[in-house]
């Protein structure tokens, strides 16, 4: 069991309650055999970056949410860990964009599906948070993508033209970016190939991007996607943070 | 369930493998609730030292292994990780050494150390190893530590004046320091406490540092130890060589 600190302001709240989170979800049944391991990735990704949104990445979270603003028709993409690590900032947001949520995994069996689509369900009416949830009924196909890892729904992530998947696997970004569209991924490790393949790459922790999400739409805020925006400038700055990191605790 | 590459020469095998034994640890009960999130933090280092051991974490492995071999009472403690990942590979060293290894974990429950017990037996007896497995009955405890996590063996851990720790957390391998012992850990954060207060820190992949060293073994090598080696410096090439990693892939 982890332990949660009661207070939090306790410097390691955040990450114990994260932490927490996947354990809950585990016990339902909603993550894969590797859930906890990538979470420990970027865990560690995180922990080089100071554990903190970096400037470039606030900027890269208004450029995506801009992109989600201006969208014909967004779709916000989820999987294990970004159920339970954020399910209910998640749909929020997808709330406050009045856009569908469609539950896409990468190892999906029925037991994994129905646990996610059962925790959001839940969610949605405890919050009564306006927000169709896809995924239960594939009707289409990623093109480039083998096996059921391919299912997807047409009026979902298939038809979408803006498409924000966090903690998404480098083969899949891939295989969005060669359906043409604008995809938006959260990946602390500015490296992966998802984060160097995306159209904008946010280095940072999912919960903390869509709190910040969340909290621009809610302020009014509308960002307006700007052309000066380069995603490789964003991946660099990250690099750079954590080179500084590890010098300046030589 | 984690697909293993059938091809050893596969650059995913190693790491594939290592998460297969964890799964497998994981259906037996070996491991706490953080553990396959250490190992992804674990996974994040490894990726940005370039899955190798380099230079200064092979001379680090030396001079552990030099100060296991001129030890008046050495022994390795495990925790479940350690024995998840290479308890074949650790007994096996065990034998050469003609030390005991003593089970010490952090979260202590009667299930998960006789899981870890009934496991390490099973290799013992299948392979052969003349080696004493302590843990079962802990009758000290390790000064300045609190609850279940201090519980140590008299003859083992507690007598002990040489100590190889895998994968230790920074409180234990504090107390453990300020017993006086020498203490042997295998971090692949140069960063961690552990890592900066340990007498030898391999940051290095624990089945790559426990083969090196059977391997040594078994060329009837036995490496002495050195006066000049340093253990900052050798965390500093550590860093110095995830820096580089940073700069060349940029």
């Amino acid at each position: 069991m982890v332990e949660i600190a009661a207070d939090p302001t306790h410097p390691r709240y955040q990450s114990l309650l994260m932490r927490h989170r996947l354990e809950e979800a585990e016990k339902k049944g909603m993550l894969a055999g590797s859930a906890l391991i990538a979470h420990g990735r970027g865990e560690a990704y995180d922990y080089l970056l100071g554990e903190q949104s970096i400037p470039s990445a606030k900027a890269a979270t208004k450029q995506a949410l801009a992109h989600l603003l201006g969208a014909h028709h967004p779709v916000i993409s989820l999987n294990g860990n970004a159920v339970a690590l954020a399910g209910k900032e998640l749909l929020h947001l997808a709330d406050q964009l009045g856009c569908p949520v469609e539950i896409n995994i990468f190892y999906r069996t029925p037991e994994r599906m129905e646990a996610l689509i059962g925790h959001l369900t839940q969610l949605k009416v405890e919050h009564s948070f306006d927000v169709e949830i896809l995924g239960a009924e594939p009707d289409a196909r990623i093109p480039g993508l083998e096996g059921p890892r391919a299912n997807c729904v047409k009026r979902g992530i298939f038809d979408s033209d803006v498409l924000l998947v966090p903690l998404e696997d480098g083969d899949r970004c891939e295989a969005l970016m060669a359906m043409g569209k604008t995809v938006l991924v959260i990946d602390l490790n500015p490296l992966s190939r998802t984060a160097q393949m995306a159209s904008v790459t946010m280095v940072d922790e999912l919960s903390r991007v869509v709190g910040d999400m969340n909290r621009i739409l809610l302020s009014k805020e509308r960002p307006k996607v700007s052309e000066e925006y380069l995603n490789e400038s964003s991946l660099q700055d990250a690099l750079n943070h954590i080179k500084d990191f590890l010098t300046k605790t030589d």
